[in-house]
C-alpha cells in the first residue's frame, strides 16, 4: 500500500480551513475528493498543521495511502486536474515510506506573516496581508521578538480553546524584515499553540508602534496571562510556508521538552 | 482651479481597463464617481497609460482638476473612502502645476511581466500572473531581449487596432530575471504601442522555450510583420508599474523620434 508525500499551495480565503467539516468547505475536503475523482479511493490526508479559516498555504505538507500503486508525478497531475477551480495545487509529490506522517514525523514547522504598511488600503494584496497604516519600528519588532526565542511557556499567546497538553514551546528562530512597504515576521518551532503565530504577531504590531518596549512583551510572556498580550492578528496575512523532517537524536529528545507528537494548528 | 496627480493601484481582474465605457465598469469611471462622491464634481481623470481589461497597475498616475481646493491628502483619503469596495487605491495625491499632465508630461512608463514558470497551476497567484509550465531560459530570454533596447520600427509586436501614428519607438531598457518560480520582465520606455509588452512577452517566451534564438527574435524585429511574432501573453500577468516626469532638453526632443504627444495603451 504506497504512501505519498504531497507539498500543497493553498489560498485560505475561500475555506473553512484545512479540517474537514460537515457543513463548510475545507482544503482537506476539496482534496480528498479530488483523490476520490481519478483513483475511486476513499483516504483520509493527513496535515502537518491544521490552518485556520482564512490562512494560505505556500508549502503544507500532507501525506496519506492509496490501495493501487500510481507513479507519484501522476497523482499530483491527477489531483490537480480534478481539483480545479479549487484554489489548491499540489506542488510535488513523492513515494515515501510507511512510517512517515505528515503530522508526526514534521519536527520543523515555518510561518510567515505578512503586514503591508502603508496608507493606502490593500488593493492587490486584498485577503493576502493585513493591513496596518501607522508607522512601524521594524528594527524594533525584530528586537523584542528575539525575548520569544527558546523554549518558554506560551500561555499569553496561547487561544482560549487550545487543546495541546503544555503551553511550553521552543521557537527556533523569528526575524521581522522589511521590503518596501511589506513587513514580513517568519517564524519557525517544531510546533506552535493555537493562534500563536497570531497572537505574537498582533503584539509586535504593539512594539512597532511604540505601544510597549522589549521589556514589556518579556512581562507579558512571564506573566502567562493570555489578556496581557496584544490583538491577535487577521487570519489573512498568515502563511504556512514549509515542514522540516529532520530525525532527531536521541539526545535531543531528551533535552527538548516540546519533542512530542502534539498537533500544531494555526 | 487646482490640479492634483494621482499615483494608483488596481486589481484589473474586475476591470473592462482603464478607460471610461458605456456598457462595462473601468478605473477611470469607479475614480470619477469616488471624486463627484466626496466634492460634487464631475471630473474627468487623465492617465499616463491606459490599461486593458486585466491589466494591473501598481503605480498608474492620473490628473484631474477640482474647482474647490481640497488638501492632497484629504482627496487621497476622501477618494479611498468612497472607492471602496472597488480594487483600486490612491496611494498618493499632490498638488501639481497647471502644466502638468499625466499623459503628456511622461516622459517614462514602466511595466512589469509576470510569468510563474512551476508545473503546478497558480492558486495565490490566479489572475495576477502568467502560468507557464515549460522549463524557460531564462538568461536567453535576457540575452535576446537586449535586440529590442533602442529605436526600432515595432510593426511586429503592434495590434492590429493600435491608432499610434508611428510603429517607431524607443525602448530605454529590458530585463528578465528570476526569482524563485518567479520570471519578472520589466520594461521601460516613453511610451509603447497597442499590446506592445504582451506581444514582446510571447515571444521571449518563445526564446525561452528554445523554439527560437536570439537571431529568430531579430529577424522577426526586422521583418516588420505581426503575423511573424510570438502569441500575445495574457493580460493577467500585466502590471503598469510606474511613470517618469523628468523634462527633456530640446536636444532630446531633437534627436528621440519618439518624443511626441502620443498616446500609450497596454
Amino acid at each position: 500500500m504506497p504512501r505519498y508525500k504531497l507539498i500543497i499551495e493553498y489560498d485560505g480565503t475561500d475555506f473553512f480551513g484545512w479540517q474537514r467539516q460537515k457543513e463548510q468547505i475545507s482544503v482537506q475536503e476539496v482534496l480528498e475528493e479530488a483523490i476520490f475523482k481519478f483513483s475511486g479511493e476513499r483516504v483520509q490526508v493527513f496535515a502537518s498543521g491544521r490552518t485556520d479559516s482564512g490562512v494560505h498555504a505556500l508549502g503544507q505538507v500532507a501525506s496519506m495511502d492509496l490501495e493501487k500503486d500510481f507513479p507519484a508525478h501522476k497523482v499530483r497531475e491527477a489531483i490537480n486536474f480534478h481539483i480545479r477551480p479549487a484554489k489548491v495545487a499540489v506542488l510535488d509529490a513523492e513515494l515515501v515510506d510507511d512510517d512517515f506522517h505528515a503530522r508526526f514525523s514534521a519536527t520543523e514547522r515555518s510561518y510567515l506573516y505578512r503586514i503591508i504598511n502603508r496608507r493606502a488600503h490593500l488593493v492587490l494584496d486584498h485577503n493576502k496581508a493585513w493591513f496596518v497604516p501607522q508607522k512601524l519600528d521594524i528594527r524594533a519588532m525584530h528586537d523584542a521578538a528575539q525575548i520569544l526565542v527558546g523554549v518558554h511557556d506560551f500561555t499569553s499567546f496561547r487561544a482560549k480553546d487550545c487543546q495541546a497538553k503544555s503551553p511550553v514551546k521552543s521557537i527556533n528562530r523569528i526575524s521581522v524584515t522589511q521590503q518596501g512597504e511589506e513587513i514580513r515576521i517568519e517564524l519557525s518551532a517544531r510546533s506552535f499553540l493555537y493562534h500563536q503565530v497570531r497572537n505574537i504577531t498582533g503584539s509586535l504590531k504593539r512594539v512597532g508602534m511604540g505601544k510597549w518596549t522589549k521589556e514589556d512583551l518579556k512581562r507579558v510572556l512571564e506573566a502567562k496571562d493570555r489578556s496581557q498580550a496584544g490583538e491577535m492578528a487577521p487570519a489573512w496575512g498568515l502563511y504556512f510556508v514549509s515542514v522540516g523532517f529532520d530525525p532527531l537524536s536521541e539526545d535531543d529528545v531528551a533535552h527538548n521538552p516540546t519533542v512530542g507528537k502534539e498537533p500544531t494548528v494555526q
